[in-house]
């Protein structure tokens, strides 16, 4: 089969050939039908230490095959495989069990904390490929997307839009009439703009990239964009942010860079909440949080890793009706041969929403 | 001043001249600019229990000015009133303090279960009429309305929609991509179903008026009539609204009718929810509750009354915006003098939304 | 092997030997170590509506081994189980998924509510037997007991501990400086109280039985006994329990009796809480729940059903810590030859606390 | 009257003769019958920056009298004043409203973060004094001590024990069954391990004084002394702790150590919580955190701040009851002249405990 392949950190994907995966007992194979490039696998290519750290830790190395927004059509079923069928079109969730739900955290309906967590493209091969094979121990997470869903749009249910729902429906990170000021407006950050905004929230975001904030305010945040400097920022949200619609509830942070924490900080309600689902790069790894204030507006900081696919419910009678529309996440249908055009994009900032991979 | 009292349960109410109401210390005077008529003031005329009982707890004691669902001016204000100054346009919430927020509810932000709560209409005289007084222990209360929000609105804030408010949004009662079953579509319902619907939320309503269920289906609402009967209720609810739709999140009741809380209860998911906000009449004064499928489902059955003052955050901002529209909660606007044919169409349940007086 | 049927409602249970289960694919057989005799139980054997449906739609049919709270010792595993071995000390939970957890709720971590429930002692033979086979679907949920927590401590944490702790400590019905009402010293009232008390909560407690109230003193609950009397109840509660403590935070409910629940109900604060675990009596099938206070103090009413096997975490902590004495809860240890004398003091309302068997 | 004052950072306190403070309109004077010295009295005579900003946005300036944990007898009422008389034992929370609760915080039953908050011995003459005055925009939030309560423990309320009631009991930071890590056992870190001991909870602590975790043992907490060297916590953490007893279910730091928290944090298990109450010295204003572990691990990080005298509700019925014992908490009792003794040991985190001024 066709696939591009990270063989070394920060040099060019390597598109090739390689021999179709083997599906064994319990396992399940599926044809990429669509594969969302998320932010996440730009941070594993740079070698940034975390996902590093993370695919050495779930037993992945180089070279491989990147990759964890996906849709696919189960194509086959190993012996023992009951939950799908040849011809079923399933997701699988970024953040599946890797242990059949059998540790305490899957069972009580958190597979996205699984002591033995599975993510595509980290432990094992991914989805920038015309196949993949979904461990034995992760099959139980397969999510069967309805007759009605893009396969486009339910790729991305699987880590950026699926984050956004966690953080703001799942955790309750916000509430009709609130104010929520989203930090990056890529693939997962025009997500939660548009669950916040279709659950009743006001909504405010910022961006490096004008193409990204014209693109909030077309569905319906003001949006800003600023050149990337942390001094412009925190003016931009004290001189004009707080002074036109008030001090924020809450916080989606799609950045993991601590410059842009703590530019926002400041302008977080007392018991407001900083909702945190950006990652870190390399030299920038830890946020110099200034705890006093936490303390003094006693803040809540809340990680959020990705959607389990236990708290699926919802989501795609949400889609099916029209009520949120994946199609303004999208920033560009690419084929696998251009992935490394999309990377370049990444590594620019200039990607308003997400690049998908349609033609394999 | 021209006001319309309520002399004897169950007869037309009186219009008549009375003396204007003097203002003591602490104490405020607004001038009605509306006064919604809402289902619980009809319940008082009608004579149902709970509400006498309550309005002789409370103080009141026939003849009676009911009302208050109430919007006004101040006009004057007694010695030692800071909070607001002649000219403030407010709501007083149908659910006040009494004691001016020194009981431990009220200090824990929910003056809707003060130890001595005021409600308008029922402890002292209320706002069917040209002025309201507000004593001096519920001054606190008064929330003003900011500049573009029509007082009709704002009057409704005051109960009918504040009530939806507190079920929906401040106990958290719906979440995106749930389905919500609202039982009534009258003043409360009605803003019940348009807050879900904001809110992300699927909402089905029933109604014994078909001019409601049609007014439900223009706001968004999959809406249906029915012809009062429990029996047919079950039926439309099994053999339609559940086979449609599945089995519901939650239930938004307004009748207080055991007949049709007992018909949705099995529509309920397991631990899904049943806000209760409607009361009851003369002769129906219990639920018989099956209380093993409760227990059975893990069902919640949580009791809503109104809203107090503290919960008001994001309600005007979501109204100012144009977010929710409440101009459909209303169904006509009427003079004072109307009020006794307003009150023949409750008692026949044929009106789809708020009577709002605002002639006065 | 011994066992005792259940083959005619009201008649007296027929000890017998029968055969020993044969254990099948993906099956477990236990041997039985001991095993609460739970109210239950005796509602099924009453012929009581909701657990005769409950058995019927569970795929049950008389004649029937009863029996849901057991502790067992691993004696075979069908093919392919993978999660308990020979040997293992386990508790199969009451309420068990009956799909290996598959449906929605089992997958949210709930299995209490799992669309096809699985209760020993009602889908299948239970454990008033020297032998239980678990069936396959039910497997998932076995808990492994840690060695030094004894068998018939147990087997109470299947149901009554259980329950009691989903109630109070997994749905949060208690915190510290409360007053909790515990109507009903059975078993599962008695170990509601000691979890209350352990966790810094005051406890009242009232029951028909002196000796139950004493036991209830004897753990440390201010505890009552009348003679059954719903008037007498409400006279209790309102010039002796609410003068002396005030107004309570929540009512834990094992009795499922309507007239207790209404003579309790007024002594539960504005926003108070009452907890349903009891189950109703033929004849006795509704509560005339007076809607109108649940509205008007905002209280809250919960379904408890058990507890699911996601939701233990802790519970061993606490008994191996022996910071909760199950021994207080045990009111007899008796022999299988003993049960028809168990029933027989469990009509009569004069068990303070389980009858367990343990010689079988 | 006798007066001590901060009148230069990092000197001596002066133990001064000044004048007795007058009463206006709405104030209330104050006989202080015990005042705790809390480390964050230290903090500001220290001159860290947090606490000196904090003063001086509310409107402090040298010199001043510090201390805020106090109890008193009201002995004088101005003008208007009417929740207290003179001969009431008073509590003035440390975190009480300035602006008579007004604000929307406090509306909201959370005059601790009031927009205007008041802390005694910052904003105004603290309680190191004969008398302390609290200012009409605070007497509201003056909380009675019933009789029985001694005023050593009810001056500990105000702060250190009343931080560890709202982390662990009203934001409900830890149920039955959980491990809780303390670092710190100060009076606040003590007051923690006590609280969460009585709620169910297995509780570990560590603090560099052995004295500390001696006290720690004695009231049943497993409690370790190190160095004070992060790493030699870290190893303690690590190879001691989590070996023993597990990953943690929260974390209640008293430290606002930047190096102990790092220490901590991976001892704490996926979704679990870090309470943060401890405040941060000049020089190690920022914590680094490692943002990427609180995604991976969907952690909770909880600014603490005091406790508002709205959520009082439980601790005066616990310390009643005798249920939590505060003189565990007391480290030693003292006299006013006795406080910069006190101010040195604390500069050596020698203090078991509390300092309780209760000779003036």
């Amino acid at each position: 089969m066709r696939a591009a392949l990270l063989k070394q950190f920060n040099a060019p994907l390597s598109l090739e050939e390689v021999p179709d995966p083997k599906v064994g007992k319990g396992e399940v194979l599926l044809q990429v039908l669509a594969c969302g490039i998320c932010r996440s696998d730009w941070h594993l290519w740079r070698g940034d230490p975390s996902l590093v750290a993370y695919m050495e830790w779930s037993g992945g190395r180089l070279p491989i095959i990147p990759g964890h927004e996906v849709a696919g059509r189960v194509v086959e079923v190993g012996e023992g495989v009951a939950n799908v069928a040849p011809g079923d079109v399933v997701v699988a969730p970024a953040s599946s069990t890797g242990d059949a739900r059998t540790c305490r955290f899957c069972r009580e309906g958190n597979s996205n904390i699984c002591e033995h967590l599975w993510i595509p493209g980290f432990g094992t091969h991914g989805c920038y490929a015309q196949y993949m094979k979904v461990p034995a121990g992760s099959v139980a997470d397969l999510v069967k997307v309805p007759p009605g869903v893009a396969p486009e749009y339910a790729a991305i249910t699987g880590c950026g839009f699926g984050t956004a729902w966690n953080a703001l429906v799942v955790k309750g990170g916000i509430k009709p009439g609130e104010t929520l000021l989203v930090t990056g407006l890529g693939g997962m950050g025009l997500s939660a703009a548009m669950i916040a905004l279709s659950s009743g929230a006001k909504v405010i975001a910022v961006d490096i990239n004008p193409a990204a904030a014209e693109k909030g305010r077309k569905i319906g945040a003001a949006a800003y964009s600023y050149s990337g400097k942390p001094e412009e920022l925190a003016k931009l949200v004290n001189e004009e942010i707080v002074k036109t619609y008030g001090i924020v509830d809450a916080v989606f942070d799609t950045t993991g860079n601590p410059d842009v924490l703590s530019a926002v900080l400041p302008a977080v309600r007392p018991q407001g909440r900083v909702l945190l689902a950006g990652l870190m790069v390399k030299g920038k790894e830890t946020w110099p949080l200034a705890s006093d204030l936490v303390v003094a507006r006693e803040l809540t900081i809340q990680g959020i890793l990705m959607l389990p696919s236990q708290r699926y419910d919802g989501i795609f009678k949400l889609l099916s009706e029209g009520r949120v529309n994946l199609e303004h996440v999208i920033h560009r249908r690419i084929s696998l041969d251009e992935v490394n055009d999309a990377y370049k994009a990444l590594s620019e900032y200039k990607s308003p929403g997400r690049f998908v991979i349609t033609k394999f």
